[in-house]
């Protein structure tokens, strides 16, 4: 059996948004009991992460640590045409994830105590984000 | 068809653990000779890589590397409550991978010659970890 | 249902090479509607990527981070068995992915309009890669 559905969020910038009920609601109407679900992003300037639910700071440590890595404005960088942070955040996609896969049983994601789905919008200003959440599994 | 088990793994703190044949155990049990196995971790201070599987260097070196990328203690982290590896550890799982999907041709995992399953503690003490094998297919 | 294709790509070192079209005609060639398809990398440097697909300088400025983040012939590494680029390879696979998860509707992959889907050499040599495609869902 198989059920899909196309999530839509508005982020207000650099930042993240925790969609675990969203993407609950969608298995809890799948009807699946045991199975798989995939959540997947239409873009490259953000990521879907699993990520410590409990305390803010660790989503703030992540942004420090990201600024780092694939710092915005970096006079290296080729591609600018949307701004500072247009590089930064495809780069910062390519090192998170874009996809998740996180298994159902008894009609529920197995998720652990301490993760949480993260939608991480990585441009500064607002954006709309498509996620298609698949689940495939027996009813 | 869908098959489902719960591994659990006793950590020795921060390191890996070759789990390939742990996985590769599961499908056998599944009976499915075609598909996808999916491996999900419950946690978000440990990641699962597919990495180089012949020289213990490689992963020693992705210490090193991670270190860098990564290191802990670092000061301008919020987040400590566990101590100085604990932000560290949620960083080293969101750069790197929660769950792996492998595809399944002839009853066995379709890996290349060189990869190999690993679970990678980032925590400094021992841990006991949850890892949930999906195994979709056909018998 | 189920659909399996091994795709073999031969690299020019270095550097990415678009396989959406490939990736798109195994899903045409499947019959299936609805569903998701997986692509799996059999190798442990190089990386499958979903990123920008309008403006090259992104990939290019991915090589910059990328270099800067698992350098080349870093004296810290004990790995070179294969020379200066052999760890850096092992890292930056290990830093991105190895295989993607996207959802099909229409008998379509749901990519993102500037979505496409690249396999990133990341050893200097040309190399022979093996992809494995795999298609499951509805027809």
């Amino acid at each position: 059996m198989l059920h899909q559905t196309t999530l839509t969020f508005h982020t207000r910038g650099r930042g993240t948004t925790n969609i675990t009920d969203n993407v609950s609601k969608v298995v809890a109407e799948s009807g699946m009991r045991k199975g798989l679900c995939t959540v997947f992003l239409q873009h490259t300037s953000a990521s879907l992460i699993l990520c410590e639910n409990a305390d803010p700071d660790v989503r703030r440590d992540l942004e420090t640590i990201m600024s780092r890595l694939a710092p915005d404005g970096d006079p290296a960088y080729r591609h600018d045409t949307e701004g500072d942070d247009d590089m930064a955040a495809h780069a910062r996609s390519i090192l998170t994830s874009n996809s998740l896969t996180i298994p159902i049983a008894d009609g529920q994601l197995m998720l652990g105590t301490w993760q949480g789905i993260y939608l991480w919008e990585h441009r500064h200003a607002a954006q709309t984000r498509q996620v298609v959440v698949t689940v495939i599994g027996d009813t």
